[in-house]
């Protein structure tokens, strides 16, 4: 047992953290400022691909990538970094290491076939075009992916889809060229065998994009939003299938456990910035003639940060290396675990740090409120917390039920 | 004592109640297609006003204000209603009954000669113009009326205004036509003597709104959102001052005991709404193969959001009556608890009701999330929760203090 | 609506305060003294008659009875005076007000013959007497009174009773002369009608007290403990029934509203002691160079102590004066609530006050630990708070259900 | 970073687990027996020497202690095998391994001189007495070491002590034979160099043992309670002192941070059989006609005691880590942070525990309650919690502060 960072970590975090001071929080007003000033609601502020010429530049790119695509970090050598990257909102996308084509990019790289590869695998990893993955239904629970109501129809060389998606993360960006779509080929079929995930190009007739989901009151429009999308006869190539027939919940699960972790890396990261803010605040502000810092009920929040994150992060890491020597299935419930644990935790720490801040931390004259709004959104995304709990109970009961011969 | 609502509260709230289901209900959608097609991004939809003459009609207008400007209801009687107002948000601005316009119409109907009640407080009653209250500074702690450093000069015949204020609840809204500012007369005065109040028509030269503040990502601008307003070298005749010099501190306390008992009422509806809303999805939505309804955990919610409200309610009902028997300043220490009792609450009870909802809790599709950011902001408008539980434990513990011989 | 106690409340309280202040805590270290040199360790101390003579002298004995058989207040009267005598352990005593005799008094009153009332009604009302009431079972759960599978078998003139019961409060007190015990005499037939109640005097042959349950290590051998009676072969005669056979859940049920206001009634006046120490000892204790008064976390518990038991306070006496108004029935709900609601806020403020004393507050030094672990049995007996939530939540649901054409 | 156990640490914990199952565990009802039939209230029932016997014969003795008196194990290799040692209040009397044996075993170890170690370290290491830290004190804060006001002082050949200490655990245990006291020898000294630290024999006129203090119901008899201890011109020889005169706060930080971790890893078993209690609780017991295991309301708590114990865990090893990497001094902050964060969590999980097992839950027919009550006395024992968050916050703060130019 050692708790220390192996080299290859520390040096990639030593140039990643010198990457985010020198120009990752220096363009967080640019950016701010040419979000204010495009003319497409939706569209990039061209700071962020100068962010990722730079990144590349500096070899901190595509850092999520295990294997030869990406930079081939282990779980536990990336965490440590997405951490920093979440410390600010353009950190993952200006490292090409943004949800969700982290994920899109890690199912083509392990599913896709060499065509797929090529015409799409390539510019994401490049950077030049991003995608979407369209999974989650109005009209089902989301948290499990046998729910999902759209149908994918053989019909002669096509698959024909319909149906109706939304909160599709990304999906309002121009730039999102490309949606893996997950639906049923076989409605009949045995319950985890019923579901197929295909390629739809964004310009593929009949598929439309609605309108934007908010949160709260965020649009999220620096990254493409969450789209209403429909699918109303939408016909692609059969080769445009990924896998075979049957297997789209098989691959969504390869997908999760990733998705999950990097979600609460970053979110460790936040807490991070949540703190670093309130600190600064309270040192700062002055109340009844003291500051904030001198105050008991303060210093309260700010010891219960330290010791809810670091507690947290642990959790991660641990998680990450169980990844990287068991595999996610032999993760799993560790994977659960973070994904309780976690948002909710960051949730917490961001609440106070606002609070610290009075009235300008709800506002948006810090980034602490849209913080906010993403970390209580992840109690809810990819299954509510609920969901997870009831599941790793029933696997912490087990052994008892069948010791007492219960099935 | 009696728990029972007298005859006159009982009437008037089934004509509301009838009202709401009627008109104001039914209206929230045309309400919400106006605001996206209106020219001006500030503007008040046409509705509202639709709204405000069928009120006038049944006798539902200005319920909030006593004596004879208004219906002259207790804060007793009163607050049943209000309740039922904040079911939605369209409800006090339909009722002539919003925030901040009701405590200006107190102020003026209480405080101000009778040239500026016919100026400003009849077109005010009749719900012609809107007004914003400007106190909350972003340089100092806003909890403490004494801190306040706008300049309000003599000069001849007029007062000169100089300062910066924020949050300025309704300042966009192009209607608002008269600021009533706070701000320091004489700075070398006795501290609770220092301030004072003065009227200032929204065209007055040097008055300028700069932007709107947004909460967990609203401009709440629905109604005139929250604007930071600059005030540079604002002149305006002697005869705008309320009250005389050194009263403006006496005057917000006046103002502040009814406007934090409406805001506490109106969340109690809010509550009602938010577990009418959660109960609906619960039945409606199935999970694991039964009705949330039937699943424990949400069961536990809904116990827990009736028992706090009811609650939350008996509390406020009793600071309603101490304000009506032994006067404003005789309910201090209630009107700080429901302060502190109330928003966090309510706060609570959103969050499941959110959660319970998916991700539509968190999107337009239910007024749940933008409900929450309110209750959320109100934690901290006009004082966050800690500034009061100091100050109420510090009245607890004075007869200890006392009675030990400390000062 | 009127929050003000009535001339009769306000009486009784006076009186009731000045009693306590004079009697009952100067002798609370004698009862402790006595307490310790007893020779049997389950024997009531002297000093509790001594006090009740005194109570009955100042005419305030009995108070919890309605009717002609006692002092004949409303709960609503009766509230505030409950919340006095939950000031001290020794104050329920005093007053012959303590559980479980109160709850058998009532039920006797009820529902007992002249015969039952003459030979146990009237030595429990002259305080001559204690009684217990046999419900719980170990091996069911005993939040629901159908589960009980203790059986009272008819043969000839007598009934016969085999059972195992626990937590039976009382039952080691000497004194204790009479059982009111639960149990089954028609395991056929339809769910409610199948338990019946009936009189046990304690030296009947077959009733054995095992042993006394400890409670966080209390065996609360001062008012008679908590004891595991096993019955075997118990027989009575068959006038010993109370009402008919297969009215005992309906008799059980009766008795449970009263019985739960009047802990949460006594609970309450338990609140007020504990933040009462919690305050001395802010004042008179310093760390870190101030009073503990001074210190921002203690003011927030004690802040926090008085909203919340403002809070839960006025809800019982709502639902005392629903009880009044339109029966224990009609204020169901309310009592679930407060049996939610009151025992775990109690236990919240015990727990801060707790904190505030450092390890005197564990220990017996203050009455603060013992205190507690009766709050929190509290959120057991009588059925767990999850029983409770649960039963809230099916009522609030059942509109909503209805609605949508649900069962 | 790897989060796997050693070889040395596995192969000690499989050992250890053997031992548990084949001795531990089964000596817990015989050890109960032996409690209720031994004459003296606070003498140790002989099972305890027996299983230590057993535990010598098997190598796993005094494993707590590092170095060469002791079994050598690092802090990181310790803390799994304390860990399963607290999953019973007898393992680490088994083991000798209890506090506050312990701690005064590496004082000694550490600072006693030959003789001292000859006649006290000996028979401790071998469990033939037992041993008192002696520096809790009723009129004084005792979370700050400084505040003691014992006097220690020089007169002659021998110092003569004066002062009053409470919750002196293990005082009244007949065989513990020497108490460590703390107290000033020079109180106008500079403040961390008045105190001192002296052997005193338990056989030394003026030593009196006054009473047992209580821990919620419990007097802790198990294991010699926590005494009341009067010091009335206690004379020792001057060579009872320990290092020098001024060395005592010195010595006593370094007693600390060992001994606070100790009691985490401990309370991580402890939160381990409840969890385990909980679920077999689960498994085996119906209400509402269904396995409270199938009930949403008890799979959450399992789930959230299974996420809040991984990470405590988690804190409590990288602890150990950095105490073995970086000294006990580099890991101030996170031996204050699992002060924190563990009480706590044990404390919640217990509470759920308890709950899921009904009214015996809060009886001794579990070890719930008891096992609860050495939780909740953790949140306060060696200073409470307010204390460790105050003094971590002022640590994060401190940079911040600097930066900003205050001092």
């Amino acid at each position: 047992m050692d708790f220390a960072y192996d080299p290859t970590t520390l040096d990639y975090r030593e140039r990643l953290v010198a990457f985010m001071d020198e120009h990752v929080y220096p363009a967080e007003p640019v950016f701010a400022a040419q979000l204010r000033e495009r003319n497409d609601p939706w569209s990039i502020p061209p700071v962020v691909a100068e962010l990722g010429a730079e990144a590349r530049r500096r070899g901190l790119w595509n850092l999520f990538l295990p294997g030869s695509h990406g930079a081939g970090l282990t779980n536990l050598q990336y965490a440590p970094l997405a951490e920093v990257t979440g410390r600010s909102g353009l950190g993952p996308m200006a490292l090409n290491c943004a949800a969700p084509d982290t994920g899109n990019m890690e199912l083509l790289a392990q599913f896709g076939t060499e065509a797929q590869r090529k015409e799409w695998l390539e510019p994401l990893l490049e950077g030049r075009i991003r995608s979407a993955f369209a999974m989650t239904e109005p009209a089902v629970a989301s948290s499990d992916a046998t729910n999902v109501e759209t149908r994918i129809e053989r019909d002669g060389d096509d698959y024909v889809i319909n149906g109706r998606k939304w909160f599709i993360t990304g999906a309002l960006n121009p730039n999102c060229r490309i949606f893996i779509v997950m639906g049923k080929t076989d409605p009949s079929g045995p319950r985890h065998r019923q579901q197929s995930q295909i390629l739809v190009p964004r310009d593929t007739p009949g598929l439309s994009v609605r309108r934007g989901l908010s949160v709260f009151g965020y649009l999220d429009d620096d990254h493409g939003g969450h789209g209403e999308v429909v699918f109303d006869d939408v016909r692609v190539p059969a080769e445009n299938l990924i896998g075979g027939e049957g297997d789209g919940f098989a691959i969504s699960q390869a997908r999760l456990g990733p998705g999950r972790i990097h979600h609460c890396m970053r979110l460790i990261g936040t807490a991070e910035r949540a703190i670093e803010l309130m600190c600064r605040r309270a040192v700062a502000r002055t109340a009844f003639g003291k500051a904030l810092a001198d105050q008991g009920v303060v210093q309260e929040w700010i010891a219960d940060a330290r010791v809810r994150v670091e507690q947290a992060r642990l959790l991660v890491l641990k998680t990450a290396w169980l990844m990287d020597t068991v595999g996610n299935q032999g993760a799993h419930t560790e994977i659960q675990a973070i994904k309780i644990a976690v948002p909710s935790t960051v949730e917490w720490i961001l609440d106070k740090a606002i609070q610290a801040h009075g009235a300008a931390g709800v506002s948006q004259d810090t980034p602490l409120a849209r913080l906010w709004s993403s970390a209580r959104s992840l109690r809810l995304a990819d299954g509510p917390d609920e969901v997870h709990r009831r599941s790793l109970a029933r696997r912490e009961l087990a052994p008892y039920r069948a010791a007492s011969g219960q099935v």
